[in-house]
C-alpha cells in the first residue's frame, strides 16, 4: 500500500517546526520545539521525538509515513549532515538525517531551507509542472534553490545554489557575513533594504517620514509603510534594491535558462514597489533572446505552511 | 553491431570543419568547406554532402556511423535549429540538423560550440569521469557549457549557459555586441584584452613596448609577447583581466558547485600571466566552504582537433 503521509521539518536557529503532510500538500497537523534551547543535539533529538511521535501516532503510526524531509541551515543532501551551521547551537558536522531517522524509524532526507522551498514549489506550488526554474527567497538573507530538468541542483559537494553570495556590486560593495564584499544578500534581503535606508538617510538631507524612526531601528516593513504613504525616499530605496536584484536575476537566467523565477519571502510583500523595478532591471539586462520570455512569479505556498511544505516535499522523493 | 564512428562538425562564420572520430577520440580523417561562401543554405548542404561523403565512404559507408554531432553558432539542441545567428549568411531559423541528417542518412544533433566543447571535454578530455563542471571558452568571445550530474544544461529553451553575457562590471561597463553593458565577454575575451590594452595605453603615459604597435591593431598575442619581455603595462592588463574573470568564476561556483572549471581557448596560452590573477581572484571571492577546493584546469583536447572532437561527442549520445 502507498504510504499516505510525509513529515516536513523546518529547522531555524530559534524554532524547529514540523508537520504531517498528505500528497495534496495539506498540512494535517503541526507542532514545534525550541532549537536554541538544546546545547546537546541528543537532547534535542529526544525532545523532537517526544513531540513528533504524538503527531505520528495520531496519523496511524510510523508505517503510514513515506519519509521525513528536513530543511536545515547548511544541510547537505548527499551526506544528510548539518555542516558548521553558524546559527545553530551544535558545532562541527552533525549526522542529523541519520539521528532523526534512527530515532523515529522513518527514512529521512535533508537539505537547506531554500532548496526545500524550491522542491515544495515544484510539488505543491507555483512551479507545478515546471522542469526548469529558480527559487529565490528574500528574507533576512537571500537564499536560492535551482531546478534543472525537474531535479534540484546539488552540485559536486551538495552545496550548489548559493546565489545570495554572488557579486551584485562589483566595486566597494558592502561587507557580507560570509566575509566577501558586494554579495546580493547585503542589498536585496530585508536587512539589505534597511541598510540602504540608513545609507540614503544619513548621506542626504532629503525629507522623509522615515526620519521619524531612529535610523538604526528602521526595518524593511517601515520602508514599505512609508512607500504606501507616498514617501519618495522609501520609493528610492525600493528602486535601488530592485535594480540590483533584477540585474542579478538576468545573470541567473544566462546560466540555466529557466522558464520562471519564483520569489518568496518578506520582501515580496512590498508588491509593485519592489517588483516593478526588479522586472524593469531584469528585462533591461536579459539577452535579446530572453526578453519578455522569463516568468517572474510569487510563491503560491501559504506563508505559515511554506517551510514545512517545502521540507515535506523532499520526503516524497525518498 | 556497435557502430564504430561518429562525425563531428564545427561550423564557424568562415569555415565548416568536420571529421570522422572513433570511440577513443581519434580523429581518423578531416576536411572542411567554406561557410560564408554559400548564401543559400541548400547549396551549402550540397557542398557539405559532397565533401563529407568521401570521408564516410572511406570509413566504410553510412552504416558505420552512429551519428553526426554539430557545433554551430546559436544552435538549439532541442529543435536542431540554428536560430538567428548573426555571423552566418543564412537569416532566421534554419532546421540544420534535419537538413544534414536527411541529406546524409545519418542521425544528427546540434548545439552551440561552447556546449560541444564541454561534452567533448567530458568524453575525451580533462573532465573524463566528472559529473559536475563548467567549461569556459576564452576566444574572440567568451562561451560556456555547464555540466550538472553528467548532463549538459540546456534549460527551458535550449539556450542555457551564456555566461559570457553575465555582468562582470556593474557600473559603466563596456558596451557588448549583445546590446548590454559590462558583459564578461567584453573584458575577458581576446578582444576584451585588446580593448583593455587600448584603454590603459591611451589613458596613461606609462612606458610600454606596446606603444611600438599602432594602438588599434594591438592583439592579445601582442600583450602576451610584451609580458614575456617583462613589460609592466602588459602585466597590468592581464592582472585586470584575471581579476574580473576570477570573480565571475567564483559566482559561477556559487550557482552549480562544480568539481572543476575548465578553460579553453587562445587566452589560456598566456599561461601564468593570466592564470595567477584568475586563481587569486577566484579564491578571494569564493565562499569559505569552497576555498581551495575548486579545480581550475586547462582543456586537454588538442587545439587543432578540439572543435571537431567536441561536436563529435554529442553524436555518441544520439
Amino acid at each position: 500500500m502507498e504510504k499516505p503521509y510525509v513529515i516536513g521539518m523546518d529547522m531555524g536557529g530559534t524554532n524547529t517546526v514540523f508537520g504531517v503532510v498528505d500528497a495534496r500538500g495539506t498540512v494535517i497537523s503541526k507542532s514545534a520545539i525550541k532549537t536554541g534551547a538544546h546545547t546537546d543535539v541528543n537532547l534535542y533529538i529526544e525532545d523532537l521525538h517526544d513531540e513528533l511521535i504524538k503527531l505520528i501516532d495520531t496519523a496511524g503510526g510510523a508505517d503510514k509515513f513515506k519519509g521525513i524531509g528536513i530543511g536545515a541551515p547548511n544541510g547537505n543532501f548527499y551526506t544528510g549532515n548539518i555542516e558548521f551551521a553558524p546559527n545553530l547551537p551544535w558545532k562541527g558536522v552533525i549526522p542529523f538525517a541519520k539521528l532523526v531517522s534512527e530515532k523515529l524509524n522513518i527514512p529521512a532526507a535533508l537539505t537547506n531551507d531554500a532548496n526545500a522551498a524550491a522542491i515544495g514549489e515544484m510539488t505543491y506550488g507555483a512551479a507545478r509542472g515546471m522542469k526548469n526554474f529558480i527559487m529565490i527567497t528574500l528574507g533576512t538573507g537571500v537564499g536560492s534553490g535551482i531546478i534543472i530538468d525537474g531535479k534540484l541542483v546539488y552540485g559536486h559537494d551538495g552545496f550548489a545554489g548559493e546565489l545570495g553570495h554572488t557579486t551584485a556590486i562589483c566595486e566597494n560593495g558592502r561587507l557580507c557575513g560570509c566575509g566577501k564584499h558586494g554579495c546580493l544578500e547585503t542589498y536585496c534581503s530585508a536587512t539589505g533594504v534597511a541598510r540602504t535606508a540608513r545609507e540614503i538617510l544619513s548621506s542626504t538631507t532629503k525629507d522623509s517620514i522615515l526620519r521619524n524612526i531612529p535610523v538604526d531601528s528602521i526595518t524593511s516593513k517601515d520602508v514599505y509603510d512609508a512607500a504606501v504613504e507616498g514617501d519618495d525616499v522609501a520609493k528610492e530605496i525600493f528602486d535601488y534594491t530592485g535594480k540590483i536584484l533584477g540585474r542579478s536575476l538576468a545573470d541567473f537566467v544566462a546560466f540555466s535558462a529557466p522558464e520562471a523565477i519564483i520569489l518568496f519571502g518578506g520582501l515580496t510583500k512590498s508588491g509593485d514597489f519592489i517588483m516593478k523595478p526588479v522586472r524593469e532591471s531584469m528585462e533591461e539586462n536579459l539577452l535579446p533572446l530572453w526578453k519578455g520570455k522569463i516568468k517572474l512569479l510569487f510563491s503560491e505556498l501559504k506563508e505559515a505552511d511554506a517551510a514545512v511544505l517545502g521540507a515535506s516535499a523532499l520526503a516524497w522523493e525518498l
